[in-house]
């Protein structure tokens, strides 16, 4: 029997292994996206492939069942990261105990090609090409919530991304939220706003990306251990000490791609505050993926479309783009930030309606997984959820049911994420706000420093020290409640479109 | 007992397994040195050395041995192709299982760390600095070479490089060669020509990178398996189906980035030139490093730098640097692409005296395995060999010593590749004219075409199914010697230098 503190040690090591084969699989996702040739995607498939098997292979380890077993019986011996790591470590380890390491192959082939078809697809807007991938994809989920011998394969998805969470305690959130967004878009849209939205056109690119580096930085970002690139889709990946975000350019929507990069900027900063001294171990890892959203919007929204913010930046963007906004006052750019409007895509709407586009997928997914509806019928169940929901149908499915990466991919669950993200980071965005009286002032001075050291400290240096409902319990003495979300959004978008 | 059948088809799948591991491993190697943020290395040479532990035991798996014990039983009923991929894998199988899993981390750890330390010192010229990590790279070879029970460890190295050479054999290649070009060097620099080395400069980067990227594609590299970006040393790796070059620029060099990228994409076509039924099996690899030197050079040097080429190329490359070029007439042109001049650093050598470059490189090599110097002798011992073989030390240990990566990053005997690579393009270059009498004509027109037609079906399309001397007397019809590069050399500059 070995001493706990070599199982502890190898236990730490077998981790590591397994968290950097991990990032490489991110590293080749990410120039799967900015750098593959398009003739190399095939290839790639089978290489992530290749890669996930030996993953999975180092993720079942036995060794690490055996350290596992000798951690369990001296709990009390162990810090409370210590613990954190042997909790999280034995669910990594069942999860890929119990999943067939051939599975695991094909379901990773399988989602390289579906990324691929769901990109031509979106194009032509053609479902039934991507729909044999979506099949294959829900067959994949339903297939891996059986392994684990999950009650509800729903449920099993959403906890796999939000620990803790299940589709009932999401409707319970998502419930009371809808019932005061709607008055609040209701007011908004029957505003008599007029906006200057064509006057945001012919902004060059590499202006954009000099602008959008700047605020970056000024953000925090450590572009020492990380890059920002171009991809078709914004996000964020890679490894603490290796962060790669991409953003997009359009000339023609340049707050597009400024808050794509605040968002993923959002993220990088997460990833590149969890506690250092527990790298590639479960402890040094997001709560959830809802954490990780709040950490996003709230350097997107409650911050990157702020007054202060705007005091500080406008002078700049002006210097640069001085032609295209010679037409447009200060006031009016903030509206323009601020511009709330029903649109199709998710990834284009607002702050305000964007909930209303989570909560068509929560329902389709929950439909999808229920068997209430089938693959096949998604475009037209899309359609009628997108009209309760936002109002109108798509024009096509490429505007619809063919807009999002995340399905493609396997990525179901994960949706409910961004509306619970929004609830957390509204909640966090009082508390820093009382903790942090000179705020405005800071961040109209160009400082981001305060609220990025107070989110070091309160999130990310935690790493995975508390549960979702614990953390935000924690840090604002309350309940998760989307009540702070609506608040935040009436102080903001009222005074902007009130009749 | 399995069927052979079935051996063979098990055989495939852990060799494509294991194939597609390692090209992850070069995709990775490409982005450390295309994209990685300068914080990052020390996790890139983590993540190389869980990708190597995981490559080295997919390498090893049991299943392998006993599928090339029942193939090695049924030689007869093999075709040629499927013995190469049943003898090479056996080789590699060997190769594998001797050397230990963790000396292949730790080696992959060690050799990420002493490429950094590399970049470091070759910058202050530090050779200090170089040398914990110069040592560690050199027990690991010789410890590898043990773990095999080489004969001896130098040979090792080359056969690891090129199957079947020796530091033997490749001195009595190198001897008569030494013999030839030493008066033809003479002369040249004997010889009274002046060149207006000093117009080229301020060739504006974006313009050279236009006109690289057009003879890219008309060399025949398919950029849809493909790429080309900028790094500190130029090289090719990647995988067939996405092969991934570099180059460098200097506005004041321009001549010098051109000719790195068609050398690279000699490689490159090579690569993508691959049996493609045989990809990610030992087949579908090169013969070794001298004939994949070989395709580098012909491309380069034969082809690069003759009449013809330039007599198609010209007039773009005066459009693109018209005030830069508009002293330089056509002649002197063409003389300073072929301009030859004794310099310390290998990358920036002629193609005479290149070859003298890799003779001292050889000769330290021997010296540093036989014992005969330290690691710690290196940088008197190269003054020496440097002063012997090119009549001259170099100013700093950054244009000595410190000025390749090979030995950086633990390639000992890779460097005579180089000058075999340059005799057998040389050989294949006299076939290949005589074989397609409208040559110099298709090369003034542009039309690289029929010379990529001729090294596929000869050399390329074949992978591995001749050894390098087998390929060479195939192609010619003669054996492999020195004696075609003489001519060659000849040929060329004693017109453009004779006094």
């Amino acid at each position: 029997m070995m001493k706990w503190q070599e199982a502890w040690e190898t236990l730490i090591e077998l981790e590591k292994r397994t968290a950097q084969l991990g990032s490489i699989g991110s590293l080749i996702g990410w120039d799967e996206q900015v750098n593959l040739p398009k003739g190399s995607a095939e290839l790639r498939a089978q290489q992530q492939a290749a890669l996930g098997e030996a993953t999975h292979r180092a993720a079942s380890d036995p060794k690490i069942g055996e350290c596992l077993d000798v951690l369990g019986e001296v709990a009390s011996y162990l810090s409370a990261e210590q613990k954190v790591v042997v909790r999280e470590a034995r669910k990594d380890f069942d999860r890929a105990t119990r999943i067939p390491s051939d599975f695991v192959r094909r379901r990773e082939e399988a989602q390289s090609r579906s990324y691929h078809a769901w990109v031509t697809a979106r194009k032509s807007g053609d479902f039934e090409e991507f729909l044999p991938h979506l099949k294959s994809q829900l067959t994949f989920a339903h297939l891996e919530a059986e392994y684990l011998e999950a009650e509800d394969p729903y449920d099993y998805w959403i906890d796999r991304f939000d620990p803790g969470m299940t589709a009932d305690r999401i409707q319970s959130l998502f419930t009371p939220l809808l019932k005061e967004l709607k008055p609040l878009v209701e007011t908004i849209t029957g505003a008599d706003v007029e906006l200057p939205q064509d006057t945001f056109r012919g902004f060059p690119v590499d202006s954009q990306e000099t602008f959008l580096r700047e605020v970056v930085k000024s953000m925090g970002f450590n572009f020492d251990r990380g890059r920002i690139d171009t991809a078709v889709h914004p996000f964020c990946s890679g490894h603490p000490l290796d962060c790669r975000m991409t953003t997009r350019f359009d000339p023609d929507n340049p707050l597009d791609s400024l808050s794509s990069a605040m968002h993923e900027t959002g993220h990088g900063l997460y990833e590149q505050g969890l506690p250092e001294d527990w790298l590639d171990t479960p402890m040094a890892q997001a709560v959830g993926m809802a954490v990780h959203e709040s950490q996003a919007r709230l350097w997107e929204n409650q911050i990157g479309r702020s007054r202060p913010f705007w005091k500080h930046w406008e002078p700049r963007y002006r210097e640069l783009f001085s032609k295209q906004l010679s037409a447009v006052d200060s006031d009016t750019l903030y509206r323009t930030v601020n511009r709330v409007a029903l649109t199709p895509i998710r990834v284009d709407a607002d702050e305000v309606t964007y909930n209303l586009h989570i909560m068509l997928r929560f329902e389709l997914e929950k439909q999808l997984f229920s068997g209430e509806i089938k693959a096949g019928e998604l475009p037209e169940a899309w359609n009628a959820a997108s009209k309760k929901f936002l109002g109108f149908e798509p024009a096509n499915h490429s505007e619809g049911c063919l807009q999002d990466v995340h399905w493609a991919t396997g990525a179901f669950g994960y949706f409910p994420s961004y509306c619970t993200g929004n609830m957390i980071a509204a909640q966090l965005w009082y508390q820093l706000r009382s903790e942090l009286p000179k705020l405005d002032e800071q961040l109209a001075s160009g400082d981001c420093k305060p609220i990025l050291e107070w989110l070091r400290q309160k999130v990310h240096n935690k790493g995975r020290l508390h549960s979702t409902p614990e953390l935000v319990q924690k840090i604002s003495g309350e309940e998760l409640s989307p009540r702070f979300l609506v608040r935040y959004l009436q102080e903001r978008y009222l005074p902007l479109y009130r009749a």
